[in-house]
């Protein structure tokens, strides 16, 4: 059995000016005083399950086992689509069931559980259509956080909704990906890993038109004012400038073509 | 006697960039190493009362009793306006005396204390006239969420300066009410309520040129594009757009009039 | 010996919308997770270190002797340029060797230990170049928040890098210093200080074209829309305005030059 370590990450794209955060923060306290809720980013873009999801999955493995991952970005809320527990053996999530945790679980031997069918307890008063993250998600999530018997809550599944993070394919001799994120310093994050650019001898990226074939390991190595690649903090090939943001330069955005090209190694 | 829960939240103008939260949790955690210090949030628009005692109103009731509630939105600092604590039976309320909690307390059985009158340990030595936050609402926040008694505190007023969130008014046989917030999604939020609607049939709801008469529970069900009225979670009418930002179609702003009309029903 | 407080704040320039804060909390959690971790603010603007600095100096005072300050705004990162743990008789401060904490231990009997000579159980495995505020710092704050043996750490050093925040300096009869911060409210802070001005007999202020030579003690007490200054509450001479931004009345930015002229008293 899976110890809760009384922590509560929040991942939502609720904004930083609303009492949203504030509600649910207030429902965690009141129903378990000693949970430790840690903000990771109320600042998703409204509805955007990509980007949530990348973010859950590059650091919800940092925190404890036990720790109850709230993230909560759904476009579907008050509609069909289920309020999730998944849990596998080091973490729960607690989710709108529209594949925003697919990326952190995938691999895992993970089990969902749909929150309506936790029983009684589980189950608040329900004020509203439009506010789950308050009135379902939050209750469940704290709950979990004060204990966590799952014996009797209910019909496990393997069942949940995937969402998968785009993935690279190749195209003639070229690895086609895309940009999967643009970060706070403008650094495009791509979806081609490291060890697909190990493959290659002479790795050139093309992007927007540019080809960026220096590599560097950090920034401070690179000249100013030209773009390079760097091999992120997230595994992935990203690129980035010294002294400006390379999006801006790139006029490059999310869901943006970014190839690998060159020669096979060894 | 109201038994401190330890924790104090913190609505506030100072924003996410400056020093002025650090310093203040800085002076909370000193008085009290044990205080749970919880963001609602610092993006109030600067010296926007209303904004505050909306954002208050929305979420205080949802913490455990005995709740410290810091709400400092304060454009008198420094001048005659006093520094308060409220308090009810439920919670503490830690705020300049410009009726930024009080459609909060309002039909409660609330009291009020001026700071300066809480004796000497509630006094701390003022080192500017510009940052009351840090200089004395941190140190009545820090002091109450210790301990609570507040039976030598002072004399006791029920005198608090009134701000009211605006009321809907009836022109001919029209409900005219207005604009109160804009949530992150671009929701328009009114001040009419569920109740006031659900006397009506027929119901149809004007803003900006605009006649507005569908319903719907949740966003997904409402066709894409189209403005449409749901129920919103802090209990009033909002105006909704399922992809778009409604503000942004409606070209609406806070304080924008929003009228309902509609055949009495029964 | 230093005792930890468990406190550990953030000042950093990660951004409020990546998965960079999360990633460190998680860190910080797993080796302590009884670590109180305070966001300060992680909107400092990317590798602005003056800014970083500025905001340190204005609240780590602040907090309870034994705090972690963890300070990190690294454009070096990755460089050659050493992670450091800094102390004084009070403070604890984590952060590179860019001379952010100078200002904050200037005056103090502070230490230094370069992280990578502070032993194994210090060092974690560095997935990436580009993250240190992840790899290095985050382990380093949150092993010293949990205890507090500097015994074996390694060598202590005074050498630091220095970072000075801009001094004013008279020319002719002028003091003519500079604008080193924005606040959110558009108060035009600059690096002028109090004791400066008491010096004075008719003091008056140019910045950007206008004498500025109105004082009053709070913003209240200004008329509307007339620049005024004011003994900020960081100790520095601010410009503000009632009811406008002051810097954008001023057209005012940070490194503008803004001095002090008057007759000397006395």
């Amino acid at each position: 059995m899976l110890k809760a370590s009384g922590i509560i990450t929040m991942i939502t794209d609720f904004g930083d000016r609303d009492y949203f955060v504030g509600a649910v923060k207030g429902v965690i306290l009141s129903i378990n005083p000693e949970a430790k809720i840690v903000d990771i980013t109320h600042n998703i873009a409204p509805g955007n399950i990509q980007e949530a999801a990348f973010t859950l999955l590059n650091c919800y493995s940092r925190f404890p086992e036990g720790t109850v991952h709230y993230c909560v970005v759904d476009p579907g809320v008050g509609s069909e689509r289920s309020p999730l527990l998944v849990f596998n053996q080091k973490y729960y999530f607690i989710a709108p069931d529209n594949g925003v945790v697919y990326p952190a679980v995938k691999g895992t031997n993970y089990w969902a559980i749909d929150i309506y069918d936790m029983g009684e307890r589980y189950l608040s008063r329900r004020v509203s259509s439009s506010f789950d993250g308050r009135d379902i998600f939050a209750q469940a999530a704290a709950l979990l956080s004060r204990e966590c018997n799952l014996d009797s809550l209910g019909e496990l599944s393997r069942e949940i909704n995937v969402f998968e993070l785009p993935l690279p394919k190749f195209r003639d001799l070229n690895l086609v990906g895309e940009v999967i994120h643009i970060d706070r310093f403008g650094n495009v994050i791509s979806n081609i890993t490291r060890r697909e650019i190990r493959r290659l001898a002479k790795p050139c990226i093309l992007i927007k038109g540019f080809r960026i074939d220096k590599e560097y390991e950090y920034y401070g190595q690179a000249p100013v004012g030209v773009p390079f690649y760097i091999q992120g903090s997230a595994g992935y090939i990203e690129i980035s400038m010294r002294g400006h943001r390379a999006d801006r330069f790139l006029k490059a955005k999310v869901g943006d073509e970014i190839s690998l090209s060159g020669e096979a190694d060894g």
